[in-house]
């Protein structure tokens, strides 16, 4: 072997490319982030180059990249991206890297499950979901230990979980949705104007305001109706929640719990464990790595 | 081999015992049918012995069996059922038919999903999801050409997704769901006592009767919020409807596909195509028989 070998594992997001260096048992040798630059495909291959080479990536034995949007059943590219990030959609990212690996690409919220399922909150659980809870609501789903990604890459978007079929339609059409109920971008419709983040709703509900207090309520109930759910449909080990709005700790937990005490269906008796995601900003860019490692052999038919 | 081999296949239902005899390429060679001995385990276990050996039980190489509830992780039992059927709960099949052959025991949701994937409507795709509409509303999923059962056996229990987390409570705890939506359980309270039934409801639909079009309506709605939720969720290569409410045919197929033409995310531009069960009554007892060769084909390591 004499040189360690190493995956590099590249986050694409909205604002930030996180990138790591880690060796196939999940030490991590480097991390790097910079901002994603705000318009263009070649800036945004310039950035993520950059980022790849600080990270010695020339020398990885194995390459992953995540970003928002459905990755192309060949694994080489993100097929669609709404909105947000068109630079992405289409791109042949082994081409663009000029990579002599092939660079294997994923949803950002799918690498994540990868990376809390490797060492995160769901190591060694054979069947898992993740919840990302920020701007919208993300997700994934672990099944005997695998990602589902389902038939065009569409599986574990959790957010677009129906709670009302007579409510307005969200970003991806369903009525009354998950991630409209709970997510940041309805914050300010959900408060009358008052607040434009969770974290300040949340401040204000540790401060003890009534009025605050009874929108985080309507919420973490939502949250509870969400995860019930597919409690019932998917029967995971233990559901972890990611994402900005988790750091509420126990301002959302112990509520939660206690919805969940009335919501969940537990014919053995035990609940399913809601536990916080461990692994931070980035989960992505290690679960990516990841991916990238059991793709390899999976093909190679080897361990990696 | 001389003598043909074949499965026994077995759903012991609430109301009727449905047993087929069928080889491995899926050619039936018998089936029967009794009902269900109202009360007490023993005269269960002679009726289901009784049609066994109506079909040559004795000589068959696999024998699987369903009924409701939960069933254990070492296949043997159903370990948990809800108040209809405590018969069933905890009774080791094999031992109960003095079978020299393990019994093999599913969800019959679960093995009516495995039939369908196998001589049904699901054949040949890998990602499905089976909904039966019944009295209550449950069903099965295949991720990857398998059964997705979970860590208790509680996956696929698709009645219960919330569609509105400040509704009633259902019988499994959830607030509001797609069951008391959609299920006959709930006709009466749906209608006001007008209806008793959903074929009711369905015929005074097709009649063009205005109230109870509203009606049929709303169940709908609900049932497409859910259909598009489970899409978002599982990303299927299609779903799959079966039980009594499937058969109201177009009364139910077209309002429902134009619903989802409103609630369905379809980032490719194509729907997921939403179709009528195959199998009809026999589909759990096909399942079990089928589940009952493949788990032998996998301890055996070859092909059943």
């Amino acid at each position: 072997m004499g040189k360690r070998e190493f995956a590099l594992g590249i986050d694409v997001g909205g604002t930030n490319i996180k990138a790591v260096a880690i060796d196939a048992r999940g030490r991590e040798l480097r991390r790097e982030g910079v901002s994603t630059p705000s318009v263009g495909r070649e800036p945004l291959i310039a950035a993520v180059r950059m980022v790849a080479r600080r990270l010695d990536g020339g020398d990885a034995r194995w390459i992953g990249l995540c970003s928002p949007g459905l990755a192309a059943r060949d694994g080489r590219s993100i097929v669609w991206m709404q909105g947000r990030m068109e630079a992405v959609q289409g791109l042949d990212w082994t081409g663009a890297l000029a990579s002599k690996r092939t660079v294997w690409v994923l949803n950002d919220a799918h690498a994540a499950t990868v990376g809390e399922a490797w060492l995160g909150a769901a190591r060694e659980r054979r069947h898992a979901v993740l919840l990302t809870l920020g701007t919208g609501i993300g997700g994934g789903i672990l099944v005997d230990g695998r990602l589902l990604q389902g038939t065009i890459g569409r599986a574990g978007h959790l957010g677009h979980l129906s709670l009302d079929p007579f409510g307005l339609p969200d970003i991806c059409r369903s009525p009354g949705s998950l991630e409209d109920a709970v997510g940041d971008s309805t914050i300010e419709r959900r408060t009358g104007g008052r607040f434009t983040s969770t974290a300040d709703l949340v401040e204000a509900v540790e401060a003890g305001d009534a009025q605050a207090g009874s929108v985080w309520s309507r919420s973490v109930r939502s949250l509870a109706a969400g995860i019930a759910s597919l409690i019932n449909v998917l029967d995971p080990e233990i559901v972890v929640l990611g994402g900005g709005i988790a750091l509420a700790g126990d301002t959302l937990f112990v509520p939660l719990r206690r919805e969940l005490d009335e919501a969940e269906w537990r014919p053995l008796g035990q609940p399913v464990p809601i536990v916080p995601a461990e692994l931070g900003d980035y989960a992505g860019a290690i679960g990516a790595a990841r991916h990238a490692m059991s793709i390899d052999s999976a093909v190679l038919g080897a361990e990696g």
